[in-house]
C-alpha cells in the first residue's frame, strides 16, 4: 500500500517534466486550520465564512472562464469551466479501478475529485484525480500552440483539442475536493506515478468541467483526515499525545471533534473508508453465518410502551396522548420470536442508552447484532454458536480484508488480533477469572470478589493475563454471578449463586453479553421479585404474559456491539471512529 | 399445501384405529374466546385469569403424574411428566423436516408443540406435534400390558418401554401449545396422515416430558390465528365482513387487535410465518441486488439534533440538557455518504413518523429500504436501479417463495401480481397520469390538476386504469410537480414547474418516493427559501453546510417501505400484518 495517498501535500512525480517540490497551495493552508488553538465554534464559523467566500470566488472564476474576455480570445473556452446539470462530454465513462494497459490511447470520460492541483510554469498543470475512496490517477494538461484570431473564426471544430493558457491556469487553480468531469486520453507515463494508486497510467486532459466546486479553505484537509485523530474528547484541537496512538513528532493532527464536524472530509479519507468497509464486512459475515445456520431475521421495534428493565437509562418521549420509550435492547422481542415458533432468530438494528457516559466505549445509540435460539440440551449450544459466528467474522476479516487492515494500521498501528487454536477456545468461569486476577494480577485486584461484577480496569487486567497465559485476544467469561445479571438470566441449576450467562471479551474489553433465559413464567416471577420489581408492572407484565400465554422452549442468546467488535479488532482508540454517525451525550450532529 | 394444518380442531386420520370425530376440547373453547363481544380488556383479563388457573392445574397434574399414587402403582412414572431444566431423553434429536422413510424403526428424540391431543378410549392417545413453523407429525401412544406389583419391584429396567394407562391419560390431556420433549419410534402409518405435513410417518411415543406447559385456555387458538383477521382497527371483535377479505360464512374470525395482543399465537400460525419469511426475502433480495451493483451499506442515526424538514410529524424527546428528534428518513445521511466519497450506498433501518394516521398503510415506526447513488449522466440511472431492484425482488419471490405465497393465498386470496414485460416497464409522467385520470377515470377525477399532489383515491383509480391499459400492477410516476416535493428535489432543468422526482406504485399504492437531489449549495438555499424555510435554521444548516464544505457530485435515490412492498405484493389488507411489531398512534405493545 505504499502508493496510498497519505497527504494531499505530496507532489506528483512525473518523469516527463522536472518535478517541482512546491506543494499545492490549497493543501497546506487547509491543513493548518485544525491545529490552531481557537474554540471549535470560532474555527467553524471562520471556515464557513471562508467557504462562502471561496464559493463566490469560484463562481466568479467560472463566470470569467466561460465568457472569454474581450482582450484575449480563448479558443478553448468550450473545453473547460463550470457546468450546471447537463454533462457535455460524449466519451464513454471510465472508472479508475477498471483502467488498464489496454486502455492506452483511448479517449475516456472520468468523474472525480481534485485531490491535488498545481501549475508547472505557465503552460502546464498537474492534477491528482480521486474516485471511489482511494483510486487516484495523475492528470496532465499542457497548452497547445495558440491559433491566431482569424483562424478560429468560422472554424466549427475550432475548439476541439485546443488547450489554452487560460484553461491550464484555471485547471491548475481548481480547489481541492471539487468534483470535476474530464475528457482525457489515457497514456502511459515514462515512469510510474508513485503518488497515485493508478501509477502505470496517466490522463492527458482535453476537457475539464467543474461539476461542484469546493470552497477555498477546507474545514479538514484530506491529509489531516487521513491521519490518526489527535484527541478523542469533544474539545477542538490538541498538541499532546494520546495514549495508544503513535504520532509522528510535529505532525498536525485534527481532533476527533474536527473529524466529526467535517463529515464529508472525514469520510473521504482512505482510512475512514477502510474502517467503514470492515464494519460492513462484520455485519455481513454475522448475517451470512447465521443464515447458514438456519437463523431467521426479524426487526424488533425501537418504540416501546414501557421501560423494560426498571426504567434506568431509558430515553422517554411524548407519544400522542401517552408516553413511549426507546428500546435499550431487542431482548424481549427476540424471546417473543422464540415463543412465536421461530427456532433461531437474529436482528441487526439500533438500540438506545440514555447513559451519561463519555468514554471511547460508549454511545447513546449503537447497532446491536443480536441472536436468540432454542436450546436443545445445554446452554453451551448458544455459547458455541456465538463463538462460531465471531470466529467466522475474524477469519473472514483476516482472509478478505488484509488490504484494508494494513491501510488502517498505517494510521492506527495494531498487533495482529490473536485467536485461539481451533478446538482450544478459552472459556473461563467468572470465578476462575477472578482467581487468576487475585493470584497473578496487579496488587489492586488481590481481593476481587466472586459475586460482584467486574470493573473495566479488572476486565483489561484479566485480558492481559489471558493473553500471556493462553496467547489469545478472544475468550469467554462464563457463569456470571446472579447479582451481575438481569432478572431474565437462568440461574445455574447446580449453583444458584451464578447464572448460565457469559460475556465475550476482545483485547480485554467486553463485546458481548448473553446467556440462557428463564422460560417458565413462575420462575420469571420469582427472579423479578428477587430484584425488587413487580411481575405485573408495566413493561414487565407484557413480557411475562407471553410466557404465561403458551409453552416456550428453553432458549438463550446474546447481543454484540458492532462498533466494539470493529474497534477492538483493529485496536482503534474509540468506537466513535467506527460508527457512521456517533451519538454521545454531547453529540447529536451531523 | 393440502396437508397444512388449518385448524387445531381437525382430527388426525389414523387408519389403524377408528377415527373419532370429537374435536379436542381445548381447541374449540379457546377459539370461542375471541368471538365474544366483550371489551378487549375484559377478554384479556379473563384469558389471563384462565391462563393462570390452567398453569396451576397443569402443575397439579404434573405433580400428580410424577408421584405415583398409593392406590395404583404407575410403572411408567419415569417415562412422562413435567421436567425442569435437564433433559432426560438420551436418543439423538431429530427434526421433523429431516425425517424420511430411512428413519423407520429408529428411536429418536423430538421437541415440539402439542398442536392437538385426544384420547381414543382409555388406553390410547393421539397427539399432533408441531415443530419449526408448520412441520407436523402424528404421535400415537398406547398402554402396554400392566405388570403385577411384585414384578416391577427390584427390576431396574422396569419402566423402560412401559406405557401405563395414567401415562396415556396424561398425554391425551396435554394442553394445546405446550412444549414437549418425546422419545419415539419412527413408524410408517397404514395410510398417510392427511392432517399432518409429515404424512408418511408417525411417531410411536415411549416417553413424553412436558418442558413448558400452556394454559388451559389460549388467548388465541392456532385455528383462529391461522385465519384471516376479521377486523383491522383496534376494536376487539367483529361480525361484519371486511372489504377485500373473503370470509367463510360463520367462521369465527379474530380481530387484528386480538392477533397482535397474542403475539406468540399470532406468530405461530403458518400464514404469519410465511408472511415473515417473505418479508425477510424482500429485504435480503434488496441487499443482494445492491451489493451486486457495488452499493455499500451504512447505518444512519435515529437520534438527530434538529427536525430536518420543518418540524411536522417528528417525535421529540429530552436528551440530557438538550432535545433530540427521531429521524423521519435517512435522507440527509444518505447524501452525506455520497458527499463522503461513497459512490453508491444503501441502508435498512427504522424511521419514525409522529403522524396521527390510523390507516392500514401507516405506522409510526417502519423499516425503510433506502438507496442513494451518484448520477453520471441522467437521473433515470437511479430510476432504472430502483426498478431493477424491485423487479429482482418480485422475480425472487415468484421463483423461490411459491409455497409461501400459495399458503398465504389460502388465507388472504390474491390475484398474481402483474409485472411488465422486460423492456416494457411502464413510466408515466405525473401529468400523463393525471391526463389519463381526467379522460378515462371516474367522474370525480375529471378535473384533477397537474400541479397538486395525488390523493390516495386518485392513486388507486390510476392504478386500476394502468392495470387495464398496460397489464401491470407495477409502474412509475415520474416528474412530480414541484409543490408536491421537498426542498431538496432537483427541478427539471427544462421545466421548473416539475421535478426529477418520482413515485413507484404497486397495485395502485405508493411504495417508493425518490428522485434527483440538488447538489449545489446555492441552489439548495434558493429552494429552501422558496419553501419558506431558512437555509441557516437548525437541522437545515448542518445539511447545507455539507454541500458548502466540499464539491458533491450529482446524485439521487429513493426510499422503499418494506412492509408496503410485502403487503401490496400479497394483496394483504394491512401493513400491520407484515410488520413484526407494528407501531401505530394507538399501539405501542407488545
Amino acid at each position: 500500500m505504499a502508493d496510498q495517498p497519505k497527504d494531499t501535500a505530496s507532489v506528483p512525480t512525473d518523469p516527463a517534466v522536472a518535478p517541482t517540490p512546491t506543494p499545492a497551495t490549497g493543501s497546506t493552508s487547509a491543513e493548518g486550520a485544525e491545529v490552531s488553538k481557537k474554540g471549535a465554534k470560532k474555527a467553524e464559523a471562520k471556515a464557513k465564512k471562508e467557504a462562502e467566500k471561496a464559493r463566490k470566488a469560484a463562481e466568479r472564476e467560472a463566470l470569467a472562464a466561460s465568457s472569454a474576455s474581450a482582450s484575449s480570445i480563448d479558443n478553448a473556452k468550450d473545453n473547460y469551466g463550470q457546468i450546471s446539470h447537463i454533462p457535455t462530454i460524449k466519451a464513454g465513462i471510465a472508472h479508475l479501478r477498471d483502467l488498464g494497459e489496454g486502455d492506452v490511447g483511448k479517449t475516456v470520460k472520468v468523474r472525480a475529485w481534485i485531490q491535488n492541483a498545481r501549475m508547472q510554469g505557465a503552460k502546464m498543470a498537474f492534477v491528482e484525480l480521486r474516485e471511489e475512496g482511494n483510486w487516484t490517477v495523475q492528470g496532465v494538461v499542457a497548452a497547445t500552440a495558440e491559433k491566431k484570431e482569424g483562424e478560429s473564426e468560422g472554424d466549427k471544430e475550432g475548439s476541439e483539442g485546443v488547450v489554452s493558457k487560460q484553461m491550464v491556469k484555471w485547471i491548475g487553480g481548481l480547489k481541492l475536493e471539487s468534483f470535476v468531469e474530464v475528457e482525457a486520453s489515457v497514456q502511459k507515463p515514462l515512469e510510474p506515478v508513485k503518488s497515485c494508486k493508478v501509477s502505470g497510467l496517466e490522463l492527458h486532459l482535453t476537457k475539464v468541467y467543474l461539476v461542484a466546486a469546493a470552497p477555498e479553505m477546507l474545514g479538514l484537509g484530506l491529509g489531516a483526515a487521513s491521519r490518526a485523530v489527535g484527541r478523542l474528547d469533544e474539545e477542538e484541537v490538541v498538541e499532546e499525545k494520546v495514549e495508544g496512538l503513535t504520532i509522528t513528532e510535529g505532525t498536525p493532527l485534527a481532533s476527533l471533534a474536527t473529524h466529526l464536524n467535517n463529515p464529508a472530509m472525514h469520510k473521504r479519507a482512505p482510512v475512514s473508508q477502510a474502517i467503514a468497509d470492515i464494519r460492513i464486512a462484520v455485519e455481513d459475515l454475522f448475517c451470512e453465518y447465521l443464515k447458514q445456520n438456519r437463523f431467521k431475521k426479524f426487526h424488533p421495534p425501537s418504540l416501546i410502551g414501557a421501560a423494560s428493565e426498571g426504567g434506568a437509562n431509558v430515553f422517554k418521549l411524548p407519544y400522542f396522548e401517552k408516553e413511549a420509550y426507546l428500546a435499550q435492547s431487542p431482548q424481549f422481542y427476540k424471546q417473543f420470536e422464540i415463543a412465536g415458533g421461530r427456532k433461531r432468530v437474529y436482528c441487526v438494528g439500533p438500540v438506545f442508552r440514555a447513559e451519561n457516559s463519555n468514554t471511547p466505549r460508549h454511545m447513546t445509540e449503537f447497532i446491536g447484532l443480536d441472536l436468540e435460539m432454542e436450546i436443545e440440551e445445554h446452554y453451551h449450544e448458544v455459547l458455541h454458536m456465538l463463538e462460531g459466528v465471531l470466529l467466522y467474522i475474524f477469519k473472514g476479516l483476516s482472509t478478505d480484508y488484509r488490504e484494508e487492515i494494513e491501510l488502517i494500521r498505517t494510521v492506527y498501528p495494531s498487533e495482529e488480533f490473536l485467536l485461539p487454536e481451533p478446538g482450544k477456545e478459552v472459556r473461563l468461569t467468572f470465578a476462575e477469572g477472578q482467581a487468576l486476577l487475585r493470584s497473578e494480577g496487579p496488587p489492586e485486584f488481590a481481593n476481587v470478589s466472586d459475586t460482584e461484577d467486574m470493573s473495566t480496569p479488572q476486565e483489561k487486567a484479566l485480558g492481559a493475563l489471558v493473553r500471556k497465559k493462553f496467547n489469545t485476544d478472544f475468550y469467554v467469561l462464563d457463569k456470571f454471578p446472579i447479582d451481575a445479571r438481569p432478572f431474565y438470566a437462568m440461574p445455574d441449576p447446580e449453583n444458584s449463586a451464578v447464572t448460565n450467562a457469559y460475556d465475550f471479551m476482545m483485547r480485554g474489553q467486553e463485546i458481548l453479553s448473553g446467556g440462557q433465559r428463564l422460560h417458565l413464567p413462575h420462575e420469571l416471577e420469582k427472579t423479578i421479585r428477587a430484584k425488587g420489581l413487580d411481575p405485573n408492572q408495566p413493561g414487565i407484565k407484557e413480557y411475562v404474559d407471553v410466557f404465561r400465554s403458551v409453552g416456550v422452549p428453553p432458549h438463550g442468546g446474546g447481543g454484540i456491539g458492532l462498533d466494539r467488535v470493529v474497534a477492538w479488532y483493529l485496536n482503534l482508540p474509540s468506537v466513535h471512529l467506527v460508527c457512521d454517525y456517533p451519538r454521545t451525550p454531547k453529540r447529536l450532529s451531523p
